[in-house]
């Protein structure tokens, strides 16, 4: 029996947040989410039932497809994806895409990192809530921390989170590849939408906080899906 | 004698484009450009005359507080920076901003390439233009390509300028330090500012050539200096 998803949608565009902002992406986007940010943008993904399922089978048929057509990653998004156990998806993903030769296709997460990690994941994009703390797993693991900042307290919220991620990597010594230091998550305080607050406050902060840099939902400005 | 310089502007903001997108940044804009971009948005940069000049100590003394306040990067832009020799504004940026035993502050450049390079530069994003070619030694020496895109015919030469940069790099044997392989620059397009056309045209065609990325001005879009 096939592992099936509820699926919101899915479609090839650009990644408009984050270290790999910029580049053409196949996004699927998974329906169920429990973590209930009240500024959410996409609301309807927090019920499961409403959301048709689809197969892992079909679900990687059209991540490959986008492959063709040029899609350089595929993003993993929700609602919560960790909600679900991602071993299957994942693991046909991989199987549909590395075909004749092609590279596998880079498989992201956005995740809040409320559950434990599935699935093999190329890049873990964190963006823990106040009200739902992420687990330390999450902290380990992840290779951006991406923190929605509408107050001063979203801020304090994110260098505690950045600090514990380091404190855990130390614990667990995990190091980069090129130079076996601890390896420190790429950091990135992004506005809430429409929050001059927010967005004032992040540009302030990263002009004396360097370690941070900004990450902006550009898909939105631009009205791109 | 110091050496002078004509300022339009030096700021502590964010860069809004290019990789280093969403970094803190110090930001020198030199007078005089001879290059004469229709779409341009800095116009009153193309005189030299109107502008007062700033010696190069004035210039790095400014460098080193704003360093001391979180920007990351020192960012040359203009205008055409170029057009000036660059050598004793690097040198003296670098003296100025090694103070107790701080790193140097990585200087960056943003020129179109009609001049040959001078000064110590530590990241050259090219942008080249399609009335105004840029020198072999740009196309050679950048880290980075960011073309500006309101039509149909700027796709073209994009592609004629990555084309171009690679071949000068295997021509020169230009190899990356980790890995020894001909170091790619970084391909970035750019909408042009209010270019619906622009904008429509970049990403679709990013998402069907990956090894593009999508850059925007997002200073502009946030109303941040």
């Amino acid at each position: 029996m096939s592992t099936c998803l509820p699926i919101v949608e899915r479609f090839h565009s650009l990644q408009g947040e984050g270290l790999h902002f910029g580049k053409s992406a196949f996004f699927i986007r998974l329906g169920g989410c429990k973590v209930g940010c009240p500024w959410c943008d996409t609301k309807e993904s927090w019920s499961i039932a409403t959301h048709q399922e689809a197969t892992v089978e079909e679900l990687s048929k059209e991540a490959a497809i986008a492959q063709s057509q040029g899609a350089a990653i595929l993003v993993i998004t929700g609602g919560e994806p960790l909600h679900h156990n991602l071993n299957a998806l994942c693991k046909t993903i991989q199987d549909f895409t590395s075909h004749n030769s092609r590279e596998t296709m880079p498989i992201h997460l956005e995740t809040s990192g409320v559950d434990e990690i599935t699935g093999l994941i190329n890049w873990i994009t964190l963006s823990p809530k106040r009200h739902a703390l992420p687990k330390k797993s999450l902290l380990r693991a992840c290779d951006e921390i991406k923190v929605v900042i509408h107050q001063k307290e979203d801020l304090l919220f994110a260098e505690e989170m950045a600090n514990q991620s380091i404190k855990e990597r130390q614990i667990s010594k995990k190091t980069s590849d090129e130079n076996h230091k601890i390896s420190q998550p790429h950091l990135f305080l992004q506005p809430g939408w429409n929050s001059k607050e927010g967005t004032q406050l992040t540009i302030e902060y990263i002009k004396s906080h360097p370690q941070w840099r900004l990450s902006l939902q550009t898909h939105k400005w631009l009205g791109v899906l």
